[in-house]
């Protein structure tokens, strides 16, 4: 897809939106966690070793906001990116050193029936590393205006 | 309930936990969706006013991130809070000056019939601001671990 600012007529289910890439490091990782999700295995190596993730990980939190950051600026949807919610998953988590990339595709669309001017859109975004293992998959669903 | 470390076994369902309080305020929100969300809406008042949000608001993953901070400091379960996933929803979005407290309740405890060192436990938890609005809603799997 080109990136032109796009609109609910310019969106069709099977588009696909391929992101720019982040390198996540452990200092990342580590920032993000001491704010948001201070868990010894999202903020130490060793402490990390003993639990389920067998190492240092990223929060998934973490992950979700660096999904946002690329899908902002691969998705060009003319009102933003404005989510009513959807479904997450982590089937595996970042790890430092990782190069995230998400590529998105739109699902569904559905025109509101009581406001003629907008619609929803589904969208299944996946978050791979430079492995091509998935690491979160979303599938959401925003709110898409008609062109003004 | 008290602070005491949780094990698959302490957890019934119907179980709730409370967490504590975050002050949200305009330069928090502005700092996250810089980094992360890096849309109008969620960085600059004037922008904001005329699009769906009608006003700063701060990114549903800035939210998200909050909760799971009130999260791992309410839910005290003995191998952290390790999640699978699970389905979020923003019905209104956090404004400067929300104080945001997370309500958790167990609707679900399922034991593992592979592992039987540990479970999948169901959590509901309500993100909401000093007016009882409710701003987020995710249900979410975590992992937990039963006493070792």
């Amino acid at each position: 897809m080109t990136a032109k600012t796009l609109y609910l007529e310019d969106l069709t289910a099977g588009d696909v939106f391929v992101s720019g890439t982040h390198e996540l490091d452990e200092a990342q990782i580590k920032t993000f966690a001491m704010q948001f999700d201070p868990q010894p295995f999202h903020l130490d190596h060793d402490a990390a070793r003993g639990t389920m993730f067998a190492g240092l990980a990223a929060s998934g939190w973490h992950t979700a906001a660096i999904t946002m950051k690329l899908l902002v600026a691969s998705v060009p949807i003319g009102n933003g990116i404005i989510g009513a919610g959807g479904e997450i998953t982590w089937p595996k988590p970042a790890r430092p050193g990782d190069i995230l990339r998400v590529v998105s595709e739109v699902t569904e669309i559905t025109p509101s029936r009581s406001k003629p001017d907008r619609g929803v859109v589904s969208l299944r975004s996946e978050t791979r590393n430079q492995h091509d293992d998935a690491l979160q998959i979303f599938k959401s669903k925003i709110f898409v205006m008609r062109r003004p």
